[in-house]
């Protein structure tokens, strides 16, 4: 099975969890458009009644064109259940997201939903997070001096371009990622992040995730906290 | 003298700071307005050779329209000296900014300045900080449920509106008010706020200024850290 086909899988039985009358969240990237593909077709097959909340425009578009009813994040109480995707995840539940530009808003989603669900490919099963670039959305006013800091301390910091300009997140911010190799210390990390003014947020998602689907070779396997 | 003539008077004796071949930073808010205006008159009659960072679309246009050169701060490596407002300054010299929904501009703008200096009026110097509502730069998604928490925190926030909407900042943020009547940690409460998801940045000012130029009834005085 190529890449592609295991975010199919995973997508298809990540939405066997969404009950009838649930808030659900939607994240975003290549794995959930599977997952939000699937979600539609049960929810016309069965005509269940749910809402989704959408982490990025992409993926309300999505959601919208396959009849879904989406609210905003600020029209909800709570979520109920949210399915999103992930760069990586280490053994001990913690992950890096945000290849997609999303991960302020994923981020929001996530820690106002009562269950988080991420779908991934076997491949983004990690012992150590870090091999894949941490992503930063920031301020765009004196982004370069952020960069300088975060070149000061080592983060060998990369802004993401695209055809020579910057790539904007959904807020309009600009993303620098952190060629970091492995992480040691993800909660120390990740408090000195918070802490540096332009950064809006990291990618590093801590204590966040309640279970995995990981599609593999072998068909799907479920991993719970 | 009345409170104009108090922040004028600030604003002339602030000027006297900048020397020719200077980056200087310019906050915003009514107080710098003065200092701006007094700024420019000095530029113009000794043809002083200074570059301009602003902390505001609003202080950028002010500075532009007096015929200074103004550079955006990802065009200059530091700034020499920056001359800002304050709402509080308490005795150990840390203070409240953004009641003129400025501060994250401002903020950094003073992190990369040598030097910075708040020119206030007697009635902003206060034993401990506090009684002037604490601003916050909110993220627009999700901001209703950062105000949730905050109201459960006991902060007493509140959504900062002008005619029915939503005051905008310049990097198209919400801002939310804490009433918080007293900080007696402002460290702690600083890094509280740090870690929330969505806030982007608080006006706790702590450990930033160098200089403070106070205008009182009997004249101007100068209080150095």
């Amino acid at each position: 099975m190529d890449q592609n086909a295991l975010k199919q899988m995973v997508g298809q039985e990540a939405v066997k969890y969404v009950e009838d009358g649930m808030i659900v969240g939607l994240g975003s990237g290549s794995t959930v458009q599977y997952m939000v593909d699937a979600l539609g077709k049960r929810v016309q097959e069965e005509q269940m009644d749910i809402v989704c909340v959408a982490t990025s425009n992409k993926t309300e578009d999505q959601a919208r064109a396959l009849g879904m009813t989406v609210k905003s994040i600020d029209e909800v109480d709570q979520i109920d259940l949210t399915i999103d995707g992930a760069d990586e995840i280490s053994k001990d539940f913690n992950g890096i997201k945000g290849g997609g530009a999303a991960h302020l808003w994923e981020k929001i989603v996530a820690i106002n939903s009562r269950r988080n669900m991420w779908i991934v490919d076997e491949s983004k099963m990690v012992d150590q997070l870090g091999a894949f670039p941490l992503p930063l959305e920031v301020i765009p006013f004196g982004s370069s001096h952020v960069f300088e800091k975060l070149e000061q301390l080592g983060f060998h910091p990369e802004f993401r371009m695209r055809d020579g300009k910057h790539v904007l997140t959904d807020s309009k911010n600009y993303l620098i990622d952190l060629h970091l190799g492995k992480i040691d210390h993800p909660e120390t990390l990740a408090k000195q992040l918070d802490s540096m003014v332009g950064v809006v947020e990291h990618g590093l998602f801590l204590g966040i995730v309640d279970l995995v689907i990981v599609g593999t070779q072998h068909g799907v396997k479920t991993v719970k906290k």
